[in-house]
């Protein structure tokens, strides 16, 4: 039985995370850490846990080394950086959910989070975690940076074409869409039930912290530097994420020969669904679940086509935790699925 | 591998029940009907199930009878009598989610359901399906009527107190709230969006068919005949249901103690969390769970006092197809938690 | 054209107040108050005045004395008194939505509110603006004590039959559902959308502080001390609220007989509509109104027959800015339902 | 008194145009049509409206010529062709909320509508009705095609620079989210609540039949036959609209310089604000307002600047309803704002 400790646990990824560590088969959850709530039943803060004996408990590095094999990081950015340091240098592995160890270049980290980083050397080692794309690193890694959830539902939306001769890879605009939990679970005004529902509104275009990330891994993809136009958008729900993603080709190229590059792209994925033709992708398919469904349109109206692509996922499954529960099966050697199978509840 | 098979699979409880059999550690589902749909894929209708190949097949309850060994009837009331007779005929044991086989008595069937009844010697041989309170029987049993969502939150939160002599039973009144899901999947003007968000109401005052099966529940356990006041409301969420119940007391008994007698009921079961003093139930803590929580909570201020009993479930698990598969994992031998144990996500 | 003032304007009662009376034909805003706020425009923190001018000013009582001849106070209960009492002194009329006023007893406030009431000589002249019982007092007010948005819903329900021979007046027992724009605007993890959202919650049981203002205001019509049982609900909606009110009959009468005397007590009503058999309220059918609309229904399957009586309002109208205004119009002699005539959007 | 009379009158538009026209100052309605529910109180449907004493009555054309001046359609498209013709034959004036008359040519109609047109010529006739371009031509018209939901919030966003020089008006991507009002009232299991809540998705990529009404419009303003790419979104959510607008710069521009042309264009208009820098829409903020919010935002980030548009409307006002009465307003000479003036509720 694996030992994995969860930092930072009382977020909703922090939640999501125990739900899915307490009923896989082959971890077991051996302390979970709130600075705020130390010392108190988890079942208090997270209702849905009542029938689970863990408590948190207070943040002690040296502490919590000797307890775990596997450290989950589910801290504010900056605060990770030493942390992910910390058991690093213990010979532990870790996998950290916060943006800190995403970016590969230092200084596009502190240009968009404002901030310095103190361990450039370990970005190196650090690997991207998005099975899709790096499972054979994953496999070896002793740091994986989770990737975000936004990043999640493009880069896999995008992957199998953006080193493709007939698409344009300076044309991508992403419109994305996500439920609230997104948001965490300290109180904010703007996150109350009352401004959230029976609203949508855009934020942070231009500046939001995850374009960088979205941009370094397409652009990896594609082997060159890119900008892309990324707008998301805050929805009355409590789960999930929908990027509608426009890329123009460059050459004219059928639908159903770019969604057989898909199906081929995809086709040992356990979590993702290239669904078939006029198929709309929802998030309500894909709640509760690791699944990434996608779909893709095309727009040949204009003098030059237009690739649409629909991307759904569960941005705390496969947007964080689940991801994350992923990445610990493919570093451990475990079945790929393991604890993450079940059907996702509807409605 | 316990095979089996659900008829009228094409609703919410249909497809919530494929859902946990679908992952369940020992049972196989061999066949899942739906006129309408009989021939398609069960995925091009519950879009959670993209990843399995099962398809809707007629009715045809000969062929149906060779492909499994328990059958699980999601059919309309009255419709279900017959197909229950059938596969009892047949030697094969049944789990009826209708309210067919809920009532002993055939009379008070017929008045409230305004059908006749055509098998009111199976009624005898049918075991209402809870666990809590009948076990035992569950275990020998061939037809098994589930209880309906309303009965269950209600039932199991009056069940150790309704044979006590400091209550009175012929002042119960339940005030209960239920999400939309329980309304089912067919399109009906009222449970549109526009019409359910954004607005609460009750329905059904003196008439609502849970009431006699409450009644004949309750009675029971009091061992008299005994009428109870019974409100439902719809509010505008997808699952979940609260029961708010009012019970006067005969004689006045101190809140612990009586909390002392439901932990004492419950203290074996797996699937009722009875709450420490203070604690509110949710419908969220138990979304998306088999867990039935239960609080309680006294008025001392009238001149009788009272006890104010609050339960939650999820209607479309405790409330109908997590209690199917509970009462198949006790008809057959099986852990009683098999296919049921998954925290609930939250949010 | 009336000068009035907002203080404590920043919440979603000063919000639905400034509203009205924005677009009110004989009344005028000359000034609204936030400390946090003061000096930013109105329409920076509530998007939908973003065609007005208004900014916040700081609660400076002498300046704002000659601002206007009518003050709404939107403030937190024991703040309200002095300020209500500084404006009494200055002859200015007052509207008091807090809760300092509504009670009579200054112990019984003392009591609920845990703190002391330093004007109980103000409480006697305060007149309860309750229109349905209280218009010709209202009328010649200096000071009214807003009602509760629970008690507004309640009492409307019961006044009818409060003081009937074939109504057992200590039978009371009340179950409401309320909307999330009654906490308040302040962030608070419990009010988060992802905690409201998807779920349903009693709270306050037994220690609600609109009991005593309940008891209050039956007993006056009962004319007798009573206690009720009430239980407020939380459910995932901004706006609304619905009572479901168990009275028993301590005499058979017919519903209809019930019900005339309801339509004659409120037959010259402008804003109380009592339904017709059968149909039942919905709190989207008054949403944006400042109607309160009553359905009657009865229970005579037990031994005691028992009156239900479902009440719905908008909490932020006819629960709280809405019957202000009315208030407003009535104390200036202007038509009653000035400011107040739209039908309600739907959905 | 101006006579009205909504034809149509069962959905969802017809219920807010009733409701906006029942406290209009200066219009009756004199009738109300639907075939299914004639003879029926119109309050029996459209519980908001208790307190009016309409009725449903059957399409009788040469009975309601009689009764009004002025007819707003609210029937589904090719429906409504003759009904207009009729009316327009009889000198009486129309504002049509169908389809029917918006677009120009009857051969592009005849393409996305799959039906024939039968009064090509007065297509010439028909003025669309967006105030905001064609003011001067409203007053005069006698028969008004009312804009669709999406065109509305798309052309306004567009309109003050889809004539400049520096931007290229065939790089328009548009990508809308509606709520759930806009597909009407009729039963239909795509739109029931527990399809709807908790799930966004993306439907008619490439065919809605929005499509060639925004781009004849925005056609005519740049002068040039063009192409936009459109995708709508279903969000969870009764009420409001977003378009979020993608248009790339032919020639660098400053945003406050194009925030300028903005304000501007829209100076003198009642119904349009265009908002701060850094400032979002909402749909709350013009939720049961007939407010169009713009704001402007530039992404300097890739090669070709692009200007992102985002509008908000509430799809049933000045995406329909809101808009109708408006025109009715322009084209009979009274306040343009009349019944149209209330701030909207909020939350």
């Amino acid at each position: 039985m694996l030992k994995v400790a969860v930092l930072g646990g009382s977020g909703y990824t922090g939640c999501e995370l125990l739900r899915l560590l307490l009923s896989h088969p082959d971890a077991g959850v051996t302390a979970v850490t709130s600075e705020r709530l130390s010392g108190t039943p988890v079942s208090d803060t997270f209702l849905n846990f009542r029938n689970t004996d863990l408590r948190f408990e207070p943040m002690d590095l040296k502490v919590l080394a000797k307890k775990a094999d596997l450290f989950f990081l589910c801290l504010p950015h900056k605060t990770s950086q030493q942390t992910v340091a910390f058991f690093h240098e213990q010979g532990k592995k870790v996998i950290d959910l916060s943006a800190d160890f995403r970016l590969k270049s230092a200084a596009i980290y502190e240009e968009w989070y404002k901030t310095s980083h103190s361990y450039p050397s370990l970005l190196k080692e650090a690997v991207y975690g998005l099975p899709e794309l790096y499972r054979d690193r994953i496999r070896k890694a002793s740091i994986i940076a989770n990737p975000g959830c936004y990043p999640t539902s493009i880069i896999l939306g995008l992957a199998p074409v953006m080193n493709k001769d007939f698409v344009d890879p300076d044309s991508v605009i992403i419109d994305s869409k996500s439920g609230t939990s997104g948001a965490g679970r300290s109180p904010a005004q703007p996150f109350m039930f009352c401004e959230v529902n029976e609203s949508v509104k855009a934020y942070g275009i231009t500046v939001h912290r995850h374009t960088p990330e979205i941009e370094q891994e397409l652009g990896n993809i594609a082997k060159k530097k890119l900008r892309v136009i990324f707008t998301p958008h805050l929805i009355p729900m409590d789960r999930g994420m929908l990027s509608t993603i426009y890329i123009r080709l460059a050459k004219k190229t059928g639908l159903s020969e770019i969604r057989d590059i898909y199906k081929a792209f995809y086709a040992s994925e356990p979590f993702v669904r290239v669904l078939n033709d006029g198929v709309y992708p929802t998030t309500k398919a894909v709640k509760g679940s690791n699944y990434c469904d996608i779909s893709l349109f095309m727009d040949k109206r204009g003098n030059s086509h237009t690739l649409i692509i629909v991307s759904a996922i569960d941005n705390l499954l496969k947007g964080a935790s689940g991801s994350a529960v992923q990445n610990m099966n493919i570093m451990y050697g475990l079945n790929e699925t393991a604890g993450l199978t079940t059907s996702p509840p509807c409605p």
